[in-house]
């Protein structure tokens, strides 16, 4: 690659919608392949895992940027800090704090608690996360999708909803499904109650395994893109979407209106990466997600969810691994490449194919 | 002693006045002799060193007594969790979070996640102490002074405060003097400037080494005491002021009027423990504090400083140890008798003596 320097109008601009795990560990990739191109990156990261607990506020996909992308990750677990230790979760537990079900590390606290005090005095969200890149040196541009809190809601069916462990049904999500009364649960014992619980409480709580009616992003409707996101998806050379979750963490990015109408008018291509290889997710459990949606968990089945552009979809090119090779997605070209990320050089070649530049 | 039931309007009431680890450990014998005469004990805990950092309501001397009483404080260090960890803590420092001069662990970071939760769901500082008394059952009733904040800072001098390392200092704090201006630094390295700071920085990051001025207990005036600690004074058989550092633990209790008012209308007698045995406190830098005061540093000065009921003060008893049995406070009784708090069961026999209860 050359040493020269590049001008700074030449430098190519790489953009990545992202979230989750998955997501993560495709940036690393990114990032190699950026420097081999002396291209800047921006990641426009998933903010509807965001939640606030014991009074934290805690955004896990940004954090599991800032810790991959930063090697402070851990490489086991493959979510929060290397070298993690639980004392104050137990302590936690100690006073009957609740909730009990989402685990908190030590060390990652640290991260919230830093989060939480520049929230407090007045920093936005996007501004909170390049304080914290001062000390990650993720060696991207890392943005929330938003400064606003955009939450992903679940809509699950609660089998015997008033008697159910730990569940406080409100009043009016029991009265909504107008068939369980005050004692219904005691009369009807096959009754099911709706409830609208947070992404994270059907994901770690539940393991996702109460079925999902639906996803509300809420919030989205009226979230504004952080500062900077239209201006890089507007100035972006290439336009990549991580293989995460198409569900939960590209679509509550999806769901906000200045950033799917700024996507849709974007010059340079858009490129989906698929996170289904052979009908089964790389990671995760976007198959359970899909369902909900009705949507065929497959790489034609995401392809066709996101769409090809100009099909009212975003989509211009769409990676499937050669075992998905027969994936047709109208209005995008699809390729055909191995997308096993097994390490970092290897991902960097999935993103260089992705941008469709040869490299050997 | 008796297992016959005791009527509640028979019960004995112990009214303490405490603060500082010291304060804590009065109290262990405090609950001791209160077990042996059936009574209940009500501690009014000093408020002053309470702050906020890293986003974290802190109150230090209630703390000390919940860990104390709860049998989880730390017994090497004397203040904190036992088995304490302090990953937090490397990692606010990690991310040059200020101020990094104040130890937390992180057990003890649970507590103030817990309170500080508490505190923005609205509860009172008083409601969420008795809440964190149902995980530390420390068998006494824990009351703050007050529900509003009463903070402890003291005015220091600061040599050549525009060079002093990390202090920024307020510029109406440099005008103050008026000897120092915006370049006073470099051409009078021998100027001083006041600044005000909170209790806590003068006592850690500074180890009381910087000569204190004046303390100003911010809020006191203002402040309303707790709900229940007027009553407590009022039903109370006995009130004992613990052997704490009386400038800057007892003396915030005593500066809110409210408290001081009814204390002056008690009609149990008032005695004081000396705190300073032989002209050195038992514990701490209360010299340090008594010297800024212009107090001396003996159980005499300290008994003139807090005063005889009727003469402005409010001790109607002082205890002193024998090595300063020469001690005369005008308006109060002086009591030898010895008060190195050695364990619980010869603090208990103090608190007995303290209350003028005969005991082998």
């Amino acid at each position: 690659m050359t040493q020269l320097a590049v001008r700074e109008d030449e430098t190519m601009h790489i953009v990545v919608l992202t979230g989750g795990i998955g997501g993560a560990r495709f940036l690393l990739g990114v990032r190699r392949a950026a420097r081999a191109l002396d291209a800047q990156v921006t990641a426009i990261v998933n903010i509807g895992d965001d939640l606030t607990m014991h009074g934290l506020r805690i955004c896990p996909d940004l954090d599991s940027v800032l810790y991959t992308l930063g090697g402070g990750s851990d490489p086991g677990r493959g979510w929060g800090r290397d070298g993690e230790t639980w004392a104050v979760m137990a302590e936690l537990a100690a006073y009957s704090a609740e909730p009990a079900w989402f685990n908190l590390g030590d060390r990652d606290i640290a991260t919230h608690l830093r989060r939480m005090e520049l929230l407090a005095a007045g920093h936005r969200l996007s501004e909170v996360t390049e304080i914290l890149c001062r000390r990650w040196q993720p060696g991207i541009r890392l943005l929330p999708a938003s400064d606003d809190p955009v939450e992903t809601h679940v809509l699950v069916d609660v089998p015997q909803p008033v008697e159910a462990p730990g569940i406080v049904e409100a009043p009016e999500a029991v009265g909504a499904t107008g068939a369980v009364g005050a004692t219904g649960a005691a009369t009807q014992p096959s009754g099911t109650g709706d409830r609208l619980i947070h992404f994270q409480e059907w994901w770690i709580r539940y393991k996702a395994d109460l079925p999902p009616r639906r996803f509300d992003f809420v919030g989205a409707d009226e979230a504004s893109p952080a500062p900077g996101v239209l201006e890089a998806i507007r100035r972006a050379d290439a336009i990549l979407l991580a293989p995460s979750n198409p569900v939960v963490s590209l679509g509550p990015i999806l769901a906000i209106p200045g950033i799917r109408k700024e996507l849709d008018q974007a010059r340079a291509p858009i490129t989906g990466v698929s996170p289904i290889i052979a009908g089964s997710p790389v990671r995760g459990m976007a198959d359970r997600c899909l369902a909900a949606l009705g949507i065929e968990c497959s790489a034609a089945g995401v392809g066709a969810m996101l769409g090809g552009r100009g099909h009212g979809g975003i989509l211009d090119r769409w990676l499937v691994d050669p075992v998905d090779g027969e994936t047709l997605v109208e209005g995008a070209e699809v390729i055909a490449r191995p997308l096993w990320m097994t390490d970092e050089v290897v991902t960097s070649k999935i993103v260089l194919d992705a941008m469709g530049i040869p490299n050997e």
